[in-house]
């Protein structure tokens, strides 16, 4: 196997359907992959977006294995490898460079606070020895909103540094645009920085960044890709504020289950807004108000392009 | 089997021995049991200070499964069972309650944060009804500090109330007395409350909770249970002075490593040091000034007793 090439662009954290029973829906799961492939946005499965740690590692691995069978090519599925145990992420992290993935995004080790520098050091370079394999590319995520544990600059610096060819980008999910500034402003070779929501794509472009990773991406991934490629143009800033318009009346409402609902919506199929607990679906009434929402918005209406789809 | 008893009395959240290769040493965690039960406190295996969840589902139920193997009575041990994922949890709660465990200690999970009592609620009904076994006895595990997502009192009484046979007790681990207070306070029907350190040993008792468990109880087990024994005596109120003082000299240094460079110290094996990342062992000069400052306590020395244990 050729090691995967670095990436860049506009990728979706995609959401996993399930079952009645809450078991992943993975034939849900593949059409999604590929409506979003037709979008022209890469597949990052198990990411916060998708309730990746509301999964085990054997349903992870089933995922991966029948999007593979379905079709989809490895080389575009950028799986979410982090767990909290070391022998997860290992586990996890071997399976996907097996199959031939285009990277892994790695979340730190996230149920211990207040971990130093060197321990998560530590957490990344083990996984990375015992993966041992030239074709791994890890791609780290920090989200300390969610995670609470985040990743210092000082420690990025540290992993490219001893691992160039290895540790190549980063998820900024910080919401904090000065910490993903002064990341691009290191300017670690070829390093791919995304910004972890569209809010900040235009910026993240415009300094050097690689894309963005967003959970938006699962009902609006057109016009994300769009601004992607046109984001030296002349529509650009106007293109951003669209973007901007649509991701503030979704995030009006919590994101997977409100995310879950605009799917079910558009592609006629109720199931969609199933989530596994800690979270829950919408009520029904806070589905009215955000379809609603969603369609007075003057732009183009992300909705219309998934029921298209289907 | 029939259904355990509701427990109380002192329970050790039990340290995870690790090899050179960072793999569990069940041997060294058998030993570790039988002298902590040989010193009359329970086993929480699994517990936040087992560096449970730096522990593959897999790995803990081969280490259950040793434990129990080795002749440790299950009626003794009450494993820590939560998990992120849904899936996780209920895997290693249905193994703990099939190999007859006295109870299982349930984290929420806990990736995501600012979720709803009623999420909460539903992750604990989920896990009940699909081990759905009368023998599951269910101690919720309330630590904000680390978990990042609590228990309400309010969430508590819902859960109580709807399955009043099986979610029989709770480790409060808050570090807020006035938390474990108003939980006392409500005095639901038999309900154990365990203090989550023995800082709180006495209050608990004396306003009607049921122990504590605690991660001291890896090198100070038997002067904890003395004055859980006690507690209505004389001399109680200095037998609390003396658990907190030693409580304050192993606290001046990150707890789980502290504790592991004791039990290696008076075990003379050097292995017991070893933590999985993000940990980090404790360096030379800390180990040395931790255990010259627990020999200098005017105290009932913890380290002795480890000491002739062996």
């Amino acid at each position: 196997m050729r090691p995967p090439k670095r990436l860049s662009g506009v990728f979706c954290p995609v959401l996993t359907p399930f079952h009645d029973d809450l078991s992943p829906n993975a034939d849900a799961l593949v059409r999604q992959c590929q409506w979003l492939l037709s979008q022209n946005v890469g597949l990052v499965v198990f990411g916060t977006t998708s309730e990746a740690n509301s999964l085990s590692v054997d349903e992870k691995i089933e995922c991966l294995d029948r999007l593979v069978a379905a079709g989809i090519k490895p080389d575009k599925i950028v799986p979410g490898t982090g767990c909290c145990s070391l022998s997860d992420t290992v586990t996890l992290t071997r399976h996907a460079v097996d199959l031939g993935c285009a990277g892994c995004l790695v979340l730190p080790p996230f149920f211990y606070k207040d971990v130093s520098d060197e321990g998560l050091f530590d957490s990344y370079a083990e996984v990375i020895e015992r993966v041992g394999d030239e074709c791994l590319r890890v791609y780290l995520y920090h989200i300390p909103p969610i995670a609470q544990v985040g990743l210092s600059i000082d420690l990025l610096e540290r992993l490219v540094k001893e691992y160039p060819s290895t540790v190549v980008g980063i998820k900024d999910s910080s919401g904090d645009w000065p910490n993903t500034l002064a990341m691009l402003q290191r300017g670690w070779d070829d390093f791919r920085i995304f910004a972890g929501s569209e809010n900040f794509l235009l910026r993240t472009m415009q300094n050097g960044g690689a894309g963005c990773i967003s959970a938006t991406a699962n009902v609006n991934p057109a016009a994300i890709d769009r601004l992607f490629s046109a984001w030296q143009g002349d529509r650009a800033a106007e293109m951003q504020d669209e973007l901007d318009a649509v991701r503030s009346v979704i995030q009006a409402y919590p994101m997977i289950p409100a995310l879950k609902a605009i799917v079910a919506t558009f592609s006629n199929d109720a199931d969609w807004n199933i989530v596994r607990p800690p979270l829950r679906a919408l009520g029904d009434a806070q589905r009215s108000s955000l379809i609603k929402a969603l369609n007075q918005l003057n732009v183009e209406m992300p909705g219309i392009e998934i029921s298209k789809a289907r």
